[in-house]
């Protein structure tokens, strides 16, 4: 190939870039690559020949950032992949070095803080258009359709807009379900695209930090139902990966319930006990569900669940600690049912299980709307909801009905006044309320679930108690109170320690 | 009065800054003090006259920092009592430009975040000593004896120590409880005054944080009650205060519960309505809570009941959204109950409280633990319960228990294996979960008693289900798991896109 023939230059060829890459190829673009280790270039040039043919190779490699853009057709469009943070920012002052132009453009799909991403379009103005997209799916996912959320100059995404939609995963549009194909060169061309302009810089990679949030709390609902059913029904791995399965069949379909049931099947290959009683209960995190959770705090965004499920790894981190506790500190007597009381007691939980998860989604898209109204961001979140529906972590059909609602609706105060939604609880709150009351009385944590039923008993209250803890306030630290009948911020005072106790109005 | 007569400088005469002034002086110390506001300089000199009479004043005004300095014996001792963020550093320059010394000694008496703390001994070092103390108390504690969190350099501690010990709060020592007198120039002396060297500059800062965030759950919990009793018992205000003295002549003895039945006895002037059937329920915060809540994600350290707290007061400010659903969203029937049920849930609930409690504080104090063990802090968790039992918002003689529990076992992995509490929670959890397990039914919001209880039981659990959890992660993100039958930190992997599933060891 000659030179200033290849559509799109690509940084970072690591297991997410090699297959950013090689998806991009797939879709007719020709790429020009460079990573730092040279290894990895011919890795990726090896592999673009294995699976497309000698001929047909649409990867190019390179020695240097000057030579990637000698192969790139002008205004240049580079996509980088490499670890968030300081890498980011130091392959940004090569491509200036090497004379990037102030009308190319750099899209980062690293893993970065959406704050980051604000700064480095501010700090990179007219030395090149520095753009962001997150990426949701792993490695499988950007190898064959990730769901993507991409945010900053418009102009810019109208360039980029035919390749990540081209590169993302599909959704079928008449059922609302993942086109999958998992073969090299033959990608899903069809369907709806999961990628679609969220807002400007750094909105994108805020909704993929909530959507990581909402993924944690999914995950540890599924992981108490498996307690539940574990401990309260004394049922085995294997039965619950058939209840799990039998699920997802229903209104909680979705990748997360299919591969639970899968890793409950999973013998270990060693002492031929089901795996999970193998695998150590400490759970890990990386810091995205931290930093949702941080963030519905700051917006003061009630994101309890979400939160719950961060503290519920922290906890289980204390594994020491739980063992030597389990031998101090007592429990309930656990009751014993019947298998007529079973069946009735997993038919329940079934729905518990949906009606928190209800909550976790609801808390996560009010999330999402009190930060967009606190950045001036123009959240669209029918189209948030599709872009999940295929290609990322917590893809469901679930999500289908969250987009309807959306589109019912835009300016949807909270997921729980759908009528879709309302209906759904309305119907299946009483099986909730009788799962987590049981589970209660039996001693078997659950905290989401919990969090989700004081989240929805509490959204649904009028008048909640904190106007006797307004009055705490006022007592204690004459922080002032408003009253029920008087114009909204005037403030008010009782002078507790006076014995009459006049109340003043505080002049703002 | 002539020059160099002074024991002590203090800057800032507002509210806490007047008090605490006047309070040093009742403990014999003469005061030189400066605002850049000379009629508060003129106020508080007018008060010390009219509470000690002209001869016996011990307060002088000053006009200037140099003037102020000037009054001093050197080493000079100089407090501060200014909003937290800039204006401390404001005055500090101030004081370099007008001749502070190396060895003199300035402490910050304001609400600052732990961090700027840390940097500011850092940044005036070869200045002067920078110190810091916590002061918990509202107004009431800064004139007649708050509690008092001082950390930093050990040898200004030596200097201060005195001077803090004096005007602290203080308690009886054979009964626990605060020593109370509110009377001007009479200030109590004997006693075990509720102030301890913390630690590092910072440590006092952090841990007042955390007992604010304590404190948001203390009052949240002491809602919940007021609201079950009052939404599922049909309880007046004024039968909730009563109830609510009942409970204050027991364990739950306090100050947050004693006023509590205060503001629920109290009458509005105007419409002669229970008070707090006026009060707007819509709760503000001033930002301590959510920094604690946010510290606990941070450290990794499951303060659920804390943060709880937080998100209920968020979810509280959203009234409009909140009065629409609960009209659209439906709940269950509320159950009624006879006079006998009612006096036996009434019993329950006091248990439910209590229980709550014990798990918020174990949250509390285990977020200082970990906390200490990330800064290199040693905190003495006895010491620290011993002086918030007088002068701060949280104060109760269970902080005696808490004192007690530690001293029997300085290691205290946490106070709920404290044999005391254990034993209370034992005796007491049916109660506690009959109470949580009847509002979930009834669909009356209790998420920091459900946080609690979901605490206690999953602290208590020896295995947790982020097996599944961890089997999910590896599944979809390769982040690997640890083995129950391994040595701890080895990593294993399943091939999961393999369909014989192999499981690799993963070298560190």
């Amino acid at each position: 190939m000659s030179d200033k023939q290849c559509d799109i230059g690509f940084i970072g060829l690591g297991v997410m870039g090699s297959n950013l890459t090689l998806n991009i190829a797939d879709h007719g673009y020709r790429v020009a690559c460079f990573d730092l280790d040279q290894n990895k270039v011919d890795a990726i040039l090896a592999k673009d020949k294995a699976e497309r043919g000698q001929q047909a190779a649409r990867v190019e490699g390179c020695n240097s950032y000057t030579e990637l853009l000698s192969k790139l057709k002008s205004p240049h469009l580079i996509i980088l992949s490499v670890p968030a943070g300081e890498p980011v920012d130091h392959v940004c002052h090569h491509l200036i070095d090497a004379g990037v132009q102030a009308d190319d453009i750099v899209v980062d799909t690293g893993n970065s803080l959406w704050t980051d991403s604000v700064q480095r379009e501010e700090k990179y103005k007219g030395k090149f258009i520095f753009f962001s997209t997150a990426v949701s799916g792993g490695e499988v996912g950007a190898r064959f359709g990730p769901s993507l959320m991409p945010s900053g100059n418009p102009y810019a995404w109208t360039r980029i807009e035919p390749v990540l939609k081209a590169i993302a995963a599909k959704v079928d549009p008449d059922t609302g379900k993942p086109i999958e194909s998992f073969s090299p060169g033959n990608p899903v061309k069809d369907g709806e695209p999961c990628a679609t302009y969220i807002g400007p810089v750094g909105a994108g990679h805020y909704v993929k930090m909530v959507h990581n949030g909402i993924e944690y709390a999914d995950m540890q609902l599924i992981c108490e139902a498996y307690h539940i059913m574990r401990t309260a029904f004394s049922m085995t791995p294997a039965d619950i990966a058939q209840t799990f399965r039998q699920w997802n069949q229903g209104k909680l379909n979705s990748y997360l319930m299919e591969i639970s049931a899968e890793v409950l099947e999973q013998q270990d290959p060693e002492t031929e006990q089901p795996l999970v009683d193998v695998i150590l209960d400490k759970a890990g995190q990386k810091g995205t569900g931290l930093w949702t959770a941080v963030s519905a705090l700051q917006v003061g965004s009630p994101a309890q669940t979400i939160t719950s499920a961060v503290f519920a790894r922290s906890l289980s981190s204390l594994k020491d600690e739980r063992v030597t506790a389990s031998t101090q500190l007592t429990g309930p007597q656990q009751q014993q049912l019947t298998e007529q009381e079973k069946h009735s007691a997993i038919s329940q939980l079934e729905h518990a299980l949906y009606c928190s998860k209800i909550c976790a989604y609801a808390q996560g898209f009010q999330l999402m709307a009190t930060a967009a109204k606190e950045h001036g961001w123009e959240l669209d979140f029918a189209e948030i909801a599709k872009i999940w529906r295929a290609g990322c972590i917590i893809r469901a059909v679930f999500l289908q009905s969250i987009a309807t609602a959306y589109e019912q609706d835009e300016n949807l105060a909270n997921l729980l006044l759908a009528p879709y939604f309302s209906e759904q609880i309305a119907e299946y709150q009483s099986d909730w309320r009788q799962s987590v009351s049981q589970a209660t009385l039996n001693g078997i944590p659950c905290p989401a679930m919990m969090s989700a039923i004081s989240y929805y008993d509490s959204y649904r209250t009028a008048v909640l108690p904190a106007s006797l803890l307004q009055g705490q306030r006022d007592y204690f630290g004459a922080h002032t109170y408003q009253r029920v009948d008087k114009p909204s911020g005037k403030k008010f005072h009782i002078q507790w320690s006076d014995p009459a106790r006049p109340q003043v109005a505080i002049k703002k």
